[in-house]
């Protein structure tokens, strides 16, 4: 597959398409900003030859079209906030970014319904929406900066999978500019849909790579009134992660969240935090997070939790049941990344996926992992869901080349072994341009050729993100 | 495309494969029960050349290639409780009945999973996993006749979706043959899955056109331990109608159905019930279920609930909170469908979506619809979601000629209104056989266009349940 280059004639096209003010080229201080996302190591970024911020779904229409007349790649771009270099121009061409297209178009109360567009940070969905007394559950943890249309995109995942599901559940309909320039919508404002394939959620997690979406429509329903947390604290990882299905069984109680911090990750953050809880002893902490309809339901719950806990030998639970206790335990589990920055800043944020059941099993090779390779591998994640933040962080003795080469040994024996306990290498980061050659280690060559056949039947072409997921043939 | 007849030496070859007594042939009478679904005309029936029963994803896989080999029809079949003629061999061939794959492999309770073969009966699962405390929460209304498999294929929806979503929310991992014959595997026990294009969900509903499904991985939820219904009466459909969004944003519960029913569907049920309940001045009736972990919790939803819908211009709310009353409201709900076969058993049982606050919209188009054919549509179905069974039923004073020749207008310009509407024409039962014909009242030529690329691109050869969703080319 051969690209053109962009040419000063086809910018001339883009700005009358999109208007002078929207097209960054031949300012390459201003095009870096678009030639990385938030992957911490350079090695994934690439420089764009053009930057455009259309306005409006028929400008990205026109683009697609000129962007196959002259076979330049594509490559659409949200808040830049993502982790596995999706948005970054691997092949070079035109970063596409939707930051200009970020107003709520409707909020349909009658519904239960929002309908974005695709550049509206998460967020702001549900600023707008609580005087409402709704909100939307789709959110991830990097709710306050990354985009609706980067959520979508990716399936975004974060700590109230357990509960309330992910990205896809909340998505009902799409407005998309296909990767011909063609315009098409895929379900709307209705619950039930079986009308032919389900393409609608084929886009959900397409990373960029099936179509740009320009309208996007939210499900949004009752906010819970009641929050309370549970920090818990166990004598090993195997003792944490058995509990989980036993709140869920014995306990009968879906918790919104339950995540889990191995002793590497805790301790770091509050050394980093200076934070006083007696931990020493714990060799694992389980952060439990309930939500509900009232505080006498949360209250019942987090008693019937702190019993199965204590029954099943956690060391202590702590219960935080109101703003600022809940802030007290939340910034442990949102202070691991910063507090090992400190370490080196040189990391790679994994996202792999195994069964709840295999949780401690992936632990024990984990450990096996960080001796074998002298590193360093905190753990810290979404226990409910099986899906585990394993962060290599550089030894801080090492040169930059021994790190990248260590880094691209114990990855896919990393990967590798998620596969053999039955788990997957991403569960909310997406494969993008970082994991593009690690998918045939849980994937079989028929499920990935499946993939190709479905790239090519939307994008003959290929240059709606090429690069991404497959390498460009 | 040209399909090639079975012939007696294709038969031995199948024989080889599945055993002798699982191919029913050249018997007229035991294939006929395999060339019809649940759909009461018999216009969309069709014989099959061959019915064969495999008991295991290697036969199925061997059968995949034989067929391909010379180009024979295979439609898999489930329970043939199908609404849509998806189960029906509308091109001759080969009827693939999976009735013989029925066990469940395996129950997990750590990973709150279940593993099962397609032929296993909805509700099985629930038998054989209620003693744990757990549910399967994504049966449909035929839950005691339909196959799992067949639940997969339609994306099956049902009374609960408000709360518990449809099929697709249950379904966690796929083994799966492929039109050619390939056995792949989709997804697994794992609640987060982002590595590459969503071919697990793209599969369900697929309506058996891009694979056979063979081991079904469905997620378990902890059983809910109380439960009460109101039955609330209501001066208009519109009166009705307002009140489900107010339900949840004023009364923060998300209840586990709405049922809706107008009023040539209670009366006619009632009376064919000989049910006394006061409903003679009502327009409209709602059933609102409620579940969750204590009666106490229920008891304060349905009592909120219950002033919102007094409040809101209600006649009446009946509340049924024991076993007792809970199946004589039901019944009411149930019987629908019954009592009209009465009238007549020439029907033609729909499952139109609108947006919920589009329902009594419909409901005037279809009271004009009614008019204007001389035709019966009760109407009653899931107003929660949308999802509603408009049901023409002969006029008995007609011929069967003049019948058919008025749904077949009647039906496009049911479709055309829910599509205007922003709805779609199917919401569970699928397109299959019968709704072929109208997509495009709903969908845009590009839309089924791609749809057409990815059935293409899973089975060149267009073998598995041709005819269905789109026209044999």
């Amino acid at each position: 597959m051969k690209y053109n280059k962009v040419t000063p004639e086809i910018v001339e096209e883009l700005r009358r398409i999109v208007g002078d003010r929207n097209v960054i080229y031949d300012d390459s201080e201003a095009l870096e900003a678009y030639s990385h996302d938030e992957v911490a190591e350079k090695e994934y970024a690439h420089m764009p030859d053009v930057v455009v911020k259309p306005t409006s779904t028929e400008q990205i229409s026109e683009i697609m079209k000129l962007a196959n007349r002259y076979m330049i790649p594509v490559t659409p771009r949200g808040a830049g906030s993502g982790l596995s270099g999706g948005a970054v121009p691997a092949c070079g061409g035109m970063v596409l970014s939707v930051e200009k297209m970020n107003r709520i178009l409707e909020i349909d109360t009658k519904n239960l319904m929002a309908v974005v567009e695709p550049g509206v940070v998460t967020n702001e969905i549900n600023n707008a929406i609580k005087d409402y007394g709704l909100f939307y559950a789709g959110y991830p943890m990097s709710v306050e900066t990354c985009y609706i249309g980067g959520n979508v995109a990716e399936n975004a995942g974060g700590g109230k999978a357990i509960k309330y599901g992910v990205t896809s559940r909340y998505i009902m309909g799409l407005e998309i500019v296909t990767p011909e320039g063609d315009i098409i919508n895929l379900g709307g404002k209705r619950v039930k849909d079986v009308t032919g394939y389900d393409l609608l959620h084929l886009m959900v997690g397409s990373e960029g790579t099936l179509g740009i979406f320009t309208k996007i429509i939210v499900k949004l329903q009752p906010m819970p009134v009641a929050k309370a947390d549970l920090l818990v604290l166990f004598n090993s990882v195997k003792e944490a992660i058995d509990i989980v299905p036993i709140i869920m069984t014995n306990g009968k109680i879906i918790p919104t969240s339950i995540e889990f911090m191995d002793e590497l990750s805790f301790k770091t953050s509050c050394e980093y935090l200076n934070e006083h809880l007696p931990y020493q002893n714990a060799k694992a902490m389980l952060l439990i997070e309930l939500d509900g309809d009232s505080m006498d339901i949360i209250e019942s719950q987090y008693e019937t939790i702190g019993e199965l806990c204590m029954k099943n030998s956690a060391i202590e639970v702590y219960v935080a049941d109101n703003a600022t206790t809940i802030e007290r335990v939340w910034r442990i589990r949102r202070n691991i990344a910063e507090a090992w920055k400190l370490v080196s800043p040189h990391q790679s944020l994994e996202d792999v996926v195994v069964p709840v059941s295999e949780i401690p099993a992936f632990m024990e090779k984990l450990e096996q992992l960080q001796k074998k390779y002298n590193v360093s591998i905190p753990c810290y994640g979404h226990a409910g869901d099986g899906n585990l933040h394993a962060t290599a962080v550089k030894n801080p003795d090492w040169t930059l080349e021994e790190w990248y080469d260590t880094l691209h040994k114990l990855l896919p024996e990393m990967y590798e072994i998620v596969g053999k306990l039955g788990g997957t290498i991403s569960g909310e980061h997406g494969i993008g341009h970082k994991r593009k050659d690690y998918m045939y280690l849980v994937l079989g060559d028929k499920e990935i050729e499946l993939m190709k056949k479905i790239k090519k039947a939307f994008d003959p072409n290929m240059i709606l993100n090429p690069g991404k997921l497959f390498n460009v043939e």
